[in-house]
């Protein structure tokens, strides 16, 4: 058990630079656990001559990443590019095919093209473990996919963008507006440039895509979820949220339904004293619940250098061990092509705002415009005197449909004066 | 890849009966997962007439349950007798030196001779495994010993007794004290009729000697974890603590420090609007912190037929796929004995309670006594008009001799009217 076990790393941003100072820092750890010495064989990065803090001095360089896939020193490759094509693809395909294991962060990758690599890992007998691509450190791969395999799973969701959860949270505290907020997330590094992966929904809905084929042993479909980001989720609703006993979370939900998957990533009020409502700043949560089990939660540092090189190197160690499962915990052949939920057909309370002019009579077309369609209120509040006059309306569970409809009816209405908001509440 | 693989299942109580019922309702589930059919050769116990709500007619039946370990149609014994010797331990042994699997729940076995069964194990080249004894259906024995393998932990926590759990969060929301909640506990079936073990600490210090063990890569040291428990807890301390901010949980602790082990089990008081903190009933939840991932949470069910069950069959689906890893994660032969902290040294702040007559300069007393010893105070409160007074002091950091020396001094005093009380705030 003494032959060493070989790593090419593929990008050494934060994260590559993460793993390296890992497998220095703690060689004899990873050696005992791993039963075999971990080595760095060869990195490849775009820019040889950058300082990343970290010695690479003994160890081969590749110009061309794709290179590494090809090498008789390397066992295993751990892909930290990033990007659902390009390099990493090319990359992950090609060391599948040589019989290398691969090790990846790449929830875009595995989101996109997860179904056709898993088949080719399996084809290959090697391992395509992916414990970073989802929720950064917490190991809710190896909890979903391993810990709880023993349950029939109906829903897993959480939150799974810290990028996102400091916005919402940092706007609660402060008090601050979408915008000022971002601004600062940007200037912390909590959030990119172009922050539309994060705050659009989209690095969220990959994860999910990737955890709900696990859980229920599904195809991974990216497409099939529906996604909407935080960008018009305002203060006025998070306080209103607040006041009424809730928290605006960018959740991200995969419920299996007996007519469908559901998936989808989307603001939602969940009560403020439960685990998903209290989580604060940029941590994640991952939530399962099981036949067997019951209900489980997950949470920790959902991104970050050290927190995604920890949950990389669990990866290496358990391929290390020639443990070769299947990438999505049962064989790729057998993964289910689920329909898609019809989202129309989605029951759920919602909030809902409206801007109403300071007129008699006005809240009677409201009411009376929620009836038409079969929603029923469970409590209402209307808030100052100001013209317009925000009435907020939390209602019994509905259809997603006959929300949709008495929300656009209401928004026609002369009495509304500025386009009413509906956040559904998620029973958590 | 399709022979079967063949449980042995020792003990049919509740965990026993829902082991069997996981394998008959997800026979297909477990096979896809497994890699190779699931199934149960032979069971055991001690009456063979009882109704167990479980068809047991396929099964092979064993009046003595170390006939188990030496059938050749077993390949793996689920062990749920219980005790730490006896039957359970005699079993174990024979089933491992006979080339047999073991999954436990065991946690009083794994506590006082793990050492020697995770020698054992490895001798014979098999898997012994006991996701079960630890937080029941958590998977913290995968998440501390798997995924968070890249790490050097420096502290393992949490509660990881819920009938501890419950009867402390029931006195709080009921304000209800010790004696008539833990009556209740017992008729709700959340105590045993000698609830000793739970709210002596006795079971959660088998958990925590277990958990350590794995995260520090240390010899399993039961004896040495200080144990305390719940039974001198006041609802008066309660409602203090929660005045302050605080909730009281019967904290389970492992933190590893350069001059020795620490481990302890002892009512503390925690935030209230941690995750530790907030948790309420019998739900467990365990932390590790290590130097890369920084902090993870696990929590859900701790106890029950379900979700322990659910945990024997996560580590009987890794062992069907010929997974083989050392019982602590690293060769039993390497784990360390560490030295014990002494507990004198441990720093900490501390709540203390003071019960003074209603005289001039009793305060003055009690803060000399405190600073006699070195001792400095953080906040104080003094409540209500009563003879004797309560007065609650929150001490800055000091070392446990300090404040023992200083209660006992304030103890012997005229002014001191019922003895003092001191629980530790732990930072969570």
């Amino acid at each position: 058990m003494s032959t060493p076990f070989r790593l090419g790393i593929a990008g050494l941003g934060t994260v590559g630079a993460g793993v390296v100072k890992i497998v220095q820092a703690h060689g004899d750890m990873l050696a005992s656990k791993a039963g075999r010495p971990v080595e760095i064989a060869a990195v490849s990065a775009m820019n040889r001559g950058r300082n990343r803090g970290v010695d690479l001095a003994g160890y081969a360089w590749e110009d061309d990443v794709t290179r590494l896939a090809h090498r008789a020193d390397v066992d295993c490759v751990v892909e930290v590019i990033g990007g659902s094509d390009g390099p990493a693809r090319a990359l992950v395909s090609q060391a599948l095919a040589h019989g290398k294991h691969v090790v990846t962060a790449n929830k875009a990758l595995m989101a996109r093209h997860g179904n056709e690599l898993a088949d080719a890992a399996e084809k290959a007998g090697v391992a395509l473990s992916f414990e970073a691509a989802v929720a950064g450190g917490i190991p809710v791969i190896k909890a979903v996919g391993e810990g709880l395999a023993a349950n029939r799973l109906s829903r897993v969701y959480g939150v799974m963008n810290g990028t996102c959860n400091f916005i919402l949270s940092e706007m609660e505290k402060r008090k601050a507006d979408y915008g000022d907020v971002l601004t600062e997330a940007q200037r912390l590094g909590y959030a990119e440039t172009d922050p539309s992966f994060d705050v659009g929904g989209i690095d969220a809905a990959h994860k999910l895509a990737v955890l709900a084929a696990l859980a229920f042993g599904t195809r991974v479909d990216f497409d099939g979820v529906v996604t909407e980001g935080i960008e018009r989720v305002t203060l006025a609703d998070i306080e209103t949220a607040r006041d009424m006993g809730y928290s605006i979370k960018l959740l991200a939900v995969a419920r299996m339904h007996e007519t469908g998957l559901e998936q989808r990533v989307r603001p939602c009020m969940v009560a403020e004293t439960t685990e998903i409502g209290a989580l604060k700043g940029v941590t994640n949560a991952v939530v399962a619940e099981g036949d067997f089990v019951g209900k489980c939660v997950f949470s920790g540092p959902g991104a970050g250098q050290g927190p995604t090189a920890s949950a990389i190197i669990a990866d290496v160690i358990d391929a290390a061990r020639s443990i070769v499962r299947p990438a999505f915990g049962r064989p790729a052949a057998g993964l289910v092509a689920a329909p898609r939920l019809q989202h129309g057909d989605e029951h759920s309370p919602y909030y809902l705002r409206f801007m109403l002019a300071d007129r008699p009579g006005a809240l009677a077309q409201i009411a009376a415009a929620l009836g038409a369609e079969g929603v029923s209120i469970h409590r209402m509040r209307q808030y100052g005197q100001g013209d317009p006059v925000p009435v907020v309306i939390e209602t019994h569970d509905a259809p997603r449909d006959a929300i949709d409809a008495a929300v656009a009816a209401i928004a026609a209405l002369p009495v509304s004066m500025i386009a009413p908001v509906a956040i559904r509440i998620e029973e958590v």
